[in-house]
């Protein structure tokens, strides 16, 4: 398929990447319905490993099959499909080419409640599965944060000499600064992005921010400049404009939403303000696969648009 | 020997697998009295490790002696025999052509009551024994479940380069959520059973489930969602499905039994809930060599049946 | 260019390292409108990681573009960009042959008030960018100093091997006996210079010494030996010399000011000491960019003259 | 030396080593006044890295020299000397050939009480110094005991790719359960040599039993089962037997004894109860040099027997 | 220059090391005005890195320069100079084929109180400045020794296959036993120099030992083996026996001297002992050139008489 010029001046963007991981992100870029548009949307599939496989697939069951994973993000027209080692061990054969990949390669599950990850998977998995890149999250403000980003740091190298892209979940969370509502503070969000930018991430996803801020020493910055945080367009511009003023992708959640019409309206919030575009993944899975079709088709439209 | 139709489908859900480990999956499912049924008994010994010699084996003395239970595999039909790295270093040459082992690469002992394991063997061990896999043990909740899955993700990439299969026994226990009756709760063996084969295990060793349910978040869902654990084969058949929908093998231990009928009776609800079989130490060795081929003869008939 | 005396006696001072070494160090002290004179000016940007985005950039939101700073540390005729991993992804082929660039290898952010700095970048991604050099901080007095000067030995055996320059920020801080007025007393930023210089380090940039005396032991020796540090001349001076007697090149920052007629005086009275230059990132960037180069003009003619 | 009856059967036991890991089994076994029976004795002098100099030679100042070890075991006919590589390195060229040696890789020292040691040897020094194995200690029980094991695997595996045997001091130390009486009672010695043979360990060294019994659910089998444990040959059985049932060779040291005629008595009772031999350091070489002779005479004549 | 007798007698205590280390032992022993006598001076510079710039060099400002400690090293005829990374790196090219150089591999500072050093050199660093050996300090005791000691013996191996010498800085420190007074007690040297001795150190640095005995199980060894310490000759003595019977070369510091006539007294004390020579660092360049230059002419006197 031939580059769009959106694809390309995205491409631009990623000029010191060697041709291999360039084409990666083409790949993923150039995949689906959203395919040439420089918007796109991930599915990933984690929440078994962090809530319990019973939480999250019993409201569906047919979800508790890997290869239903595969088929909903192949027959939504979505980007890319992002999950841990096993769940890509079991279909990467039968659908591998139907889809690029994304293998997540740390993940925390809640039967502890360490703020931390361990390490699931590798940039010679990804390979092996021909996954066009690997996941990875950080928690900024963890006390494991430092040791998360030793980690990210040596699995960026790899994963770019390897040819892959590097897609960072930055998750603020834990510390000293940081309680619930500050996790999703726009300051918080914006920092979150842009460290993410800086350790070399080619997609990033943070969470949809608030209008809260965290931090006091950012809080004086935000009301002195007059930064505008009044709605959430503004908020995601914002975040855009903190990841390398949008040279990087930025991919958002739905959070957690109450209704589909909220969720809808978050989503045009975030597109009206530059968003990359969105990672849906619970919201996808735990209804019927009609009903995520239909939702997924609404979302994409909203990229579109 | 011929691949029987039952064998091929299960080697089908390891698509992703090389032809060294595959063929190591399918000795392991071609061997003993089970051989081409899919289903699987596996006889493991680190219980003198775990527990000490005498507590271990002063009730057969005969079992003090590793040949003997390497014997024991072999004359009662077993699919395979796992222990540690002393115990194979003593008749691997002796009786490696007669049955698949598996060598076990960590394991505790009782001096200490850290919730965690030694390292005690390596993959290049395993190879240079002739096994067909590695075994490994998980703690989720420990405080060192982190770091356990760090070092497990490592040894499975190690072990799939080399053509071995991975077997995980996934053992809930410590930290902050999990009593002693939590262990064997049905939402955490579902879990410990979903976290193995999302970190790439080829067989999942999980304890036969009660009807408790632990964690207050999931035990919402399991009411909510109806979900059927009043029996053991529900319990058996939810735990298969948290394992990929069935697309792993999934063994059970026989649990703390007072009499043979209702060990028997554990591995008759299990099969019929689905599971892929058995592993059975303790209850093997610690009676008499006649008795002991009585009883694996009558759990082999259960699970043929 | 043919190498000026000054420069070539800065060299020699570097006498053990191999040509691709020194080769980069004359390529920083070649460059821009301080070439020649064996002074040199670098611009550092890791202050949205280390500040947060908003925190660093809204006074001037055009900095929010990483090929902002590339185009100041270039129009400005300085020696050097300084910068983390993803900043200078975003312009190493658009600039890289403009400016000599220096990819910072470790980084702390202020969502946690951990006293140490995460491995954002390698030797080998200074390498792949065409960097001349790698930048390391470390943290005298913190309770991590040792493990980050391991860290920081093994890059730099890396770097030196691989023909880069290392410059070491040596930034005392916590532990049993640092306050904050501790951290820029000139005993203590005399101390951090020397340490900096011991480890090997080509540039080493310290904070502007105030005229306390931080550690009795030493306030004892400044005062029997009457070490004169009652102007900034005089403190440089001893900086420079507690440096190897001058053999090695050190760097100060502007400090904290209150206007630019003091941080230009500052500037003066270090240059009269026989400071080797300057590093200037937040006085650069968060001011208007015609601002930023008058300001940096009258700073590079201070260091001329 | 053609191998005799004995040490063929004992290196048919050694099943899965290689060739030149049996040479060296076997070099030791034919080395010496024992040479051929089976029967084995070790001079161990790490002793003066344990408790200093003055503590382990100063009351036959001789042996502060470690020519005197090398000269001791030779002249006594012992089967092998082990000690630190300091010691090793003063004399390998010198008598190498005349007496098998094994390179201690962890020592102790007592200007400090942590339970652990460190490493002060390796493999390739092993190897370098043409030593017929190495030596390790681990503390089962202390809070060291699994990174001690960790250890000891790579170095298994690294010392039997190289040919070398593996000789683990298997001392209960530490940890909840374990007071001064629990670490030679007699669980807890079968416990440690159990321990060992399954890390792969080719000899094993344990204290000479007491017939405490210290875990309680150790205590509870022992009475169930009657282990005989009231005679110190009873004893040395059952550690024999917990030893994969006499499959590996198992060295006793003397104890703390009051006279030589208990010492005797001592070797006499594990002689009877099947014991492999001795590992006889400090009541060597804190006596004369003909003494200690006269003495190990004895004792050698003692396993003849 | 042709092997003196005394040091092909020390040399040949060095028998299992390869040609190119005891090319270099030799280098050392057969360098300046005590050459051929198997005794040795050597000038250490770390004291910067340890105490501070102007604590060290203050009294003497010409000492700043690390060329300085090179020209005074050559000029007073010592055996060898030792210093971190940065020193040696200004003045290897200069002065290399003029003094043998020892890198040191590890240095602590006063900015914190840890009982630990940072590692701040590397074997390969050494090599590349053409040192003939490297310096290590472990503090026995320290709850880092053991540590301290693993790094060390990795170190010491690769020094060894490089064909360096090992000198070994044995200072006991920290810990439940030692406090200052036995730091230098004299069971505590002697068992520092037997550690250094064990670990494989070519030659050890310890303090002069006082008459204090520090260990109680050690003290009642001393009294009733009637050990002679009342002299620093006969507790010099002691310590060359710790190590190995003398068969390793000991080096003593001066110790804290209120007057050139007691520093002299004690090393001719050190030297009656049968000490192998001296290290001599603050009390050489905290004077001025002329007067060490004296000074230590009377030393080297001392030691050659």
């Amino acid at each position: 398929m031939k580059l769009t010029p959106q694809v390309k001046r995205i491409l631009d963007n990623y000029e010191t990447d060697n041709a291999s991981t360039k084409i990666n992100l083409a790949r993923v870029l150039m995949h689906g319905k959203l395919a040439g548009t420089g918007k796109l949307i991930i599915l990933p599939v984690d929440q078994g490993m962090e809530h319990g496989p019973a939480r999250s697939f019993a409201a569906n069951p047919a979800a508790y099959d890997p290869h239903y994973h595969y088929k909903m993000a192949i027959d939504a027209g979505l980007n890319a499909y992002a999950a841990p080692l096993g769940a890509l061990e079991c279909g990467a054969i039968s659908y591998g080419d139907q889809i690029p990949t994304i293998l997540k390669l740390n993940n925390a599950n809640s039967l502890n409640d360490v703020k931390n990850q361990a390490i699931t998977g590798s940039v010679k998995e990804a390979v092996r599965l021909g996954c066009a890149g690997i996941g990875y999250t950080i928690y900024p403000g963890s006390d494991y944060c430092y040791e998360q980003i030793d980690i990210l740091q040596e699995l960026t190298r790899e994963a770019k000499e390897s040819g892959l892209i590097v897609v960072v979940w930055s998750y603020p969370r834990g510390g000293p600064f940081l309680d619930k509502a500050g996790e999703t503070a726009v300051d918080i969000c914006a920092y979150a992005a842009h460290i993410a930018a800086q350790l070399g991430a080619h997609i990033i996803k943070v969470k949809p921010p608030t209008s809260h801020l965290c931090l006091p020493a950012a809080k004086k910055v935000y009301e002195e400049q007059k930064i505008d945080v009044s709605t959430l367009a503004k908020r995601a511009e914002h975040i855009m404009q903190s990841a390398f003023a949008g040279r990087r992708l930025v991919l958002f959640s739905g959070g957690e939403q109450t209704s589909e019409a909220s969720l809808f309206e978050t989503f045009q919030g975030l597109k009206d303000g530059g968003a990359s575009g969105a990672i849906i993944g619970r919201n996808t899975f735990q209804r019927k696969r009609e009903d995520a079709l239909a939702m997924l088709d609404k979302i994409i439209d909203i990229f579109k648009g």
